[in-house]
């Protein structure tokens, strides 16, 4: 039986699954990534946390026609090329950690590979979701950031430097909300969970309303409960979701206009919030895009289980063919 | 010795040229494109001015090893998937015209294919200009309209549907100026030649100061002008080029997040200006990109010259092994 094994380097935590030949994960580890500064130190307890894996699974197999066929990584700004986590800025340790090589002093697998998170899943979607029928896609992923991987051809796209797929960065407002990295107006800034939030704010602020969260701490608003509000007719939260929407519609169908896909998929947290938020990212996307890419390009949500994409995408940069 | 037939069909003109293998057009010809609304003869016509050329070349070289490797089309909507114009606004035949198949019959040529003008023209910038040397670029023609070709991994970028690269149709300011089609804000209707002249009339409007072009009648105005006159420091045509140049980094940023090219190339009249539109651009462009990308992609000027560009990057097209 072929195995792969998959890990999900987040800010907090690193998961380890190992994944069957039919997408499932039968096992998996976690430890907490923001307790190592220094990246040597974190390599060792990432492969020894591989390596209890490994023998785990070979004994309750008793060893028998077990083959191992290799890791793959999603990481914040992986680099896909050097297969190194480059300046991630959510990472305690600094500079480009080319974590692919310090594993390969611990493990003995045939091989280790290392992408953006964004771009892992990405080929989890052409691998085990619902991809598997398009060679043009674009996968995006909302959470607290928003994240993007191009499939073109058949073929993930690595670019000059191995860091294609940064739709997030893109400018959608100019001089708008500020960003990170002294930039403003960027799409994550708005269409992620995070940006959902603002939005909030700016429709509190706008419209001089009330809406049925205002009872709660600032602290605990989050994308969920606008989503589920607006669900239940809270004008505040209607009207954030529709911003929210017609935003990301715009943006996917510029993004749409470089690489013309057949498709878009949708991963994450508010992509949950379903119609309220899909609607108007149809319709937006369709009024913004041209008459000869119109009704051509589906928007689509990802068929990965939320909670496994991560790793199951991370374990299919194994059973790519680059 | 190996030729190559290149056709660029424009709204007003259609230009046939031959191409020998040092990229040298050694012979051309052209008819008035909107003389005909119907294909048929339209591709008649065409085959003509073809058969022609091939005739008048032979006779020259007195047959003696000429070897024809194929016909290419650069038109406006051009679908390279089904060799075909769908849909060209500024054609005078409509729908979806699949012209090479009409001219196969017209022509014995061991090949014909069509592209999008401005995706042919980043095939002759590979093949013949300078864009050699880069597996992952962009080409952004700026004219009446801004069209791109996108590079990756050595690839012209077909898409799902033979429409990939209109990057010109990006929304750039939400709800900005009007363009075709009912929609709104998007590139080319600011960074293009025509753009830039509205851009001219926006800067009158905003500065309420006059400029060294006042005199002239406004159908007069055009960016060539706007160039020269903001070259010799008239105040609201440098204004002008200013905000082009501000607003095409930020947009060309956005476009390289998604496919990281290693160079954009950027061609058409508007580019002579120089270093009063490129400056302002490459600093736009390296404030709006992510740190990752900082200094790493090159804005570079087209190597192919400006008459030919439209003829050699067609001729090309049957020079790339797709």
């Amino acid at each position: 039986m072929k195995f792969t094994i998959g890990t999900d380097i987040g800010g907090t935590n690193t998961t380890t699954g190992i994944v069957d030949p039919s997408g499932k994960i039968i096992r998996s580890h976690s430890f907490r990534t923001d307790d190592y500064d220094d990246s040597q130190q974190y390599a060792a307890q990432l492969a020894e946390s591989v390596t209890s894996l490994i023998q785990q699974t070979e004994a309750e197999l008793g060893g028998a026609d077990v083959e191992w066929l290799g890791m793959g990584i999603g990481a914040p700004n992986g680099n896909s090329l050097r297969n190194s986590i480059d300046h991630a800025p959510n990472l305690r340790f600094k500079g480009e950690i080319l974590l692919a090589d310090m594993l390969n002093q611990h493990l003995k697998l045939p091989t280790i590979r290392l992408a953006n998170d964004a771009n892992a899943a990405a080929i989890g979607e052409k691998i085990y979701g619902g991809a598997a029928d398009y060679d043009h896609f674009i996968m995006i992923t909302l959470g607290t950031g928003l994240g993007s991987g191009i499939y073109v051809d058949g073929k993930l796209v690595d670019g000059q430097h191995g860091m294609a797929g940064e739709v997030g960065h893109m400018s959608v407002i100019p001089n708008g909300r500020y960003c990170n990295y002294h930039r403003r107006g960027s799409l994550e800034n708005y269409c992620s969970a995070m940006g959902i939030r603002r939005t909030f704010f700016e429709m509190l602020a706008e419209t001089g309303q009330a809406s049925k969260l205002n009872h709660l701490p600032i602290d605990d608003i989050d994308s969920k409960l606008i989503a589920k509000c607006a669900s239940e007719g809270d004008a505040i939260c209607k009207d954030t979701m529709e911003f929210t929407g017609r935003l990301l519609g715009e943006a996917l169908a510029s993004v749409a206009l470089v690489t013309n896909p057949a498709a878009i998929f949708l991963f994450g947290g508010p992509v949950q919030a379903g119609d309220i938020l899909l609607s108007p990212t149809r319709r937006s996307f369709e009024k913004h895009i041209i008459p000869t890419y119109q009704n051509k390009i589906k928007i689509l949500t990802s068929e990965l289980p939320l909670g496994e994409a991560a790793l199951l995408g991370a374990a299919a940069l194994v059973l790519t063919n680059k």
